[in-house]
């Protein structure tokens, strides 16, 4: 956040952010209920329900969100309850009551189970996880055991987050889109990444990566987590590294085990791990125009180059996996080699690490654990199909998870424009999720309306991407608001927007008078002149001559057509003779 | 313009809009000077010369840019001097003495002669206009003028508009982008008008079509031509519909021709002309979900209807090329019947008429008439390249001119994002002009900021597609941003960007401090850590150990992975062990 803007002293409600519509509950199977938001609709129309990432309004942060998983992750009797390994009884004491309690204990897997959601589809079971997707995303259950069991889509659901309402990740299912958000040394409170959760996923970002940087890292990440009901990642090198003043050399992987231990046991859901930044792809981006850009990819390299050894998280990879599967924290292997810039899109590097993320993920896959593959970055138009057929190539179909990618480099100020035209085409191409950029990438930290313009744009790109997969979901949507505006239903087309009051508002500049919002015309044309008008006469016109003895005589056009073709003579109908 | 808000009181001069750029001037063969906007770099580096939109600054309105091109038009001594057709003396009085002068007379071409660009190219003629571009663009002049001659490019000059400086719209070129002004009934003014088109050239539209459909037609044009540096074009329909009170019915083939008359005497450099819209696609429209949204196709299917008749335009389309090369008015042929929702994309109707742009595309050819097709509208990414490939098939490579396409119809408010999308990938497809599209699409008129919006959004979708065609110049732009960017050149990359106050105020909003402009570091990671850095240590390494030598080494290490691939065992280097 903007520190001169605080967030939450502006923050719209649902219900002012979306007038029209409301949170009902779809009930299905294993007693699971899916929040959907329904917009309601005039003249009759039946309302419409959407997918609804918002969460549980109404909650006290301070309390934490509803367990609607508690009892779905018990019942399976595979986990143990002991004390977390991390005490930190200072800033336990700082907490609210309700949300220290819930940090008093983590689950973990008992000995001898695996708790993934990877391990029971493996196995044939339906979780109620499952069903809650299903549901959530209208196929069904069995559809999203086989996908997450072929490793084609993901469920990021840590034992420790009961707080989350499951979602899926896989190309098979409508395109998600993540929202980042974190403080770093320079700027942001506890409180204010609290309310950018909440207004990233009140506008549909669908999982948050929380990339705090400066101190608190631990204590605002137990906000965060207490209050979302999407998933939230992390990248824990980015706390290791805290934990050794900033100082990359000084990295152990015991130090970076235990980090992985202590946010697998908060309830982080999925974990960037930059395990395919190899040694030998180090010296490769020395040629390029802009180097290393990924944070923690520049870590590793770093600590490689100054011990000249492997990445330590390749050489205890399988280290890793054992941790991760004991929570059911999902990989996200990152792309810490991607490209900065156009000129280095597609590069030897990059996609030497692509390579390395395809092993890696087949590891993890012994382990039952849950993997999505990073990718890219900036790439300019012709070379992004490239990155996502070599990442179904060589990642055995994993989910790609991008970052835009950004197609041109010039213009810092616009980047969730540049990259929603990349995140549109490899949405469309198959990636799975698409992580947002704001306005000010490359510039400084996003506030409250760079949250939200960085989500709607990849609301736009997501759902593009979606109906051009074919999704029927998406096209009814789509379909939905085009009757509204073709039939002058203002009010309809507003509230079926992405966002209803940014829409009305707009209206409201060229015709602010309420009957306006009723006028079967609009400013574009005038009172005197209307095209939708006219379509209702082509109706009226065709009803009474019969479309179909019309498309009859367009074939005989059609012929004079081809005539005119070639004898260069205009074809005049005989009653204009 | 919004009506509470004048876009006057607060344009940016170009010095403002452009802190750190002066406009200098190539010098070229046939005395042509080309304007060009030159971005001063620190630290030496060369500065870097870009497209410039602007036309001269600092003219006051009410004396009409310089005559660029006069002596040009008059050198080749085809054209003749009449007084104009339309006699307004009423409004005449009103102009300023300057613009009145202007408006005495019209050139015409001599009987006999023909004075379009296209018949200059097919002659083997490289016109000063050419000339012009060639050096805007970076090419050899034959290549403007083969491209010319081919049809495959054209170059909208109007004979009448002598204030014109030359561009080129077709796909061996850089993509363009149309902005669209124009007051309506229901709101703006003339001076409000003008405003908006120096505000639209200012950020890089490259051609401006006035869509007025209001009072004051004539007379807001004659001021927009008089003080437009870029081409100019109209819907001469609107204009007619005006004259009839705003019934299609009462519309007839004598006044529309006197319409083109008047609008070819003033400098109109193209028209639309929705002549594809035949009678038998009409009733096709009727089962549509939006019917006909084209507000052109509309009026022109209304007096299909009325009549029964064929489309005057189309019946008189020989005369229509016979009016239009005595003055070189481009044909910019209407897609009257195009999509107006994703569930209407690429239907019989809409490809009816582009088959029929393609059989007028060449009567046009056989008058030396130069030719564009306008295309869609709202299409789904998928959809997207049948519209290119079509249109390049049945028209010949005739320059394609599409709005957007939009690739969503779910977020009104956000409409120059969902179709700059479309744009993007269409015109790396190979379409040569985008029309943009602002975020009060379908909700209001655009005022100052929307029209700036659209403007970025759409020089970002054309750039991209440069980048994605290979265009040296683009790569050049991203190059010289990323190694400024790269080098913590904040200024630099600031005034490198299409919008640098924009990029600027970002920065300030995280880092405020003057000092942070020249930080080697920035608020996403904070002065602790930051990447740029580490890549300086990587290429220190890569040059101590050479980088060649580890490309070698590398080889050896992929083998080893690909033995790990097999053995599902994580190989550590030896100096790991």
């Amino acid at each position: 956040m903007s520190q001169s803007a605080p967030v939450s002293s502006s923050l719209l409600s649902y219900e002012e952010a979306f007038p029209g519509s409301r949170k009902v509950f779809a009930e299905g199977r294993a007693g699971v209920r899916v929040p959907m938001r329904e917009i309601a609709l005039s003249g009759g129309h039946q309302p419409l329900r959407v997918y609804d990432t918002s969460g549980p309004q109404g909650v006290d942060v301070r309390e934490g969100l509803p367990l609607l998983r508690r009892d779905w992750i018990e019942g399976r009797g595979d986990v143990t309850h002991e004390p977390r390994q991390l005490r930190l009884d200072a800033w336990r004491r700082e907490m609210p009551p309700a949300l220290a309690a819930r940090t008093r204990t983590r689950r973990r897997a008992r000995d001898g189970q695996v708790v993934t959601q990877l391990a029971y589809a493996r196995r044939g079971e339906i979780t109620p996880e499952m069903e809650f997707i299903a549901l959530r995303e209208g196929v069904e259950a069995a559809v999203v055991r086989d996908e997450v069991a072929r490793g084609r889509a993901i469920i990021p659901a840590n034992i420790n987050h009961p707080e989350l309402e499951p979602m899926i990740i896989g190309r098979q299912f409508l395109v998600k889109i993540n929202a980042n958000i974190g403080n770093s040394a320079v700027s942001s409170s506890i409180e204010e990444e609290v309310d950018k959760l909440r207004w990233a996923t009140l506008w549909g970002a669908d999982t948050v990566m929380d990339l705090s940087t400066g101190k608190d890292i631990h204590e605002t990440r137990e906000w965060i987590l207490r209050n979302a009901a999407v998933p939230i990642g992390t990248v824990p090198i980015y706390q290791a590294l805290e934990k050794v003043g900033g100082r990359p050399e000084d990295l152990t992987w015991e130090l970076y085990r235990d980090t992985l231990i202590e946010q697998a046991e908060q309830g982080v859901d999925y974990f960037t791990v930059h395990a395919g930044v190899l040694l030998r792809y180090v010296p490769m981006t020395a040629r390029r125009l802009t180097g290393i850009v990924s944070r923690g990819g520049s870590i590793l390299a770093k600590w490689c180059l100054a011990h000249h050894k492997e990445n330590f998280l390749y050489t205890h990879f399988r280290e890793i996996c054992e941790i991760m599967r004991a929570y059911d924290v999902s990989f996200s292997l990152g792309d810490g080699l991607r490209p900065g810039s156009i000129a280095d899109a597609n590069d030897a590097a990059q996609f030497g690490e692509l390579q390395t993320q395809g092993e890696l993920t087949r590891i993890a896959w012994e382990y039952d654990v849950q993997v999505m593959n990073e990718g890219p970055g900036h790439v300019p138009m012709h070379l992004i199909k490239e990155n996502m057929d070599k990442q179904l190539e060589w990642c055995g179909e994993a989910p790609f998870y991008t970052l835009g990618p950004l197609t041109t480099d010039i213009a810092p100020g616009y980047d969730h424009i540049t990259s929603a035209i990349g995140a549109a085409m490899i949405g469309w191409y198959g990636t799975a999720m698409l992580c947002y950029v704001t306005p000010k990438e490359h510039l400084g930290l996003p506030n409250r309306d760079d949250v939200k313009a960085g989500v709607i744009a990849y609301k736009i790109a997501a759902h593009a991407a979606d109906l051009a997969k074919g999704h029927p979901q998406a096209q009814t949507w789509d379909d939905t608001l085009s009757r509204a505006r073709f039939e002058f239903r203002w009010r309809d087309q507003f509230n079926l927007a992405l966002d209803p009051v940014t829409a009305q508002s707009y209206h409201d500049q060229t015709l602010p008078a309420d009957g306006a919002k009723v006028a079967h015309f609009c400013s574009m044309c005038g009172p005197k002149f209307c095209s939708m008008e006219i379509t209702q006469q082509v109706r009226d016109y065709a009803a009474a001559h019969g479309v179909d003895a019309q498309d009859a005589l367009s074939v005989g056009l059609q012929e004079k057509a081809r005539d005119f073709g070639r004898t260069g003579e205009i074809y005049v109908p005989a009653s204009d003779a």
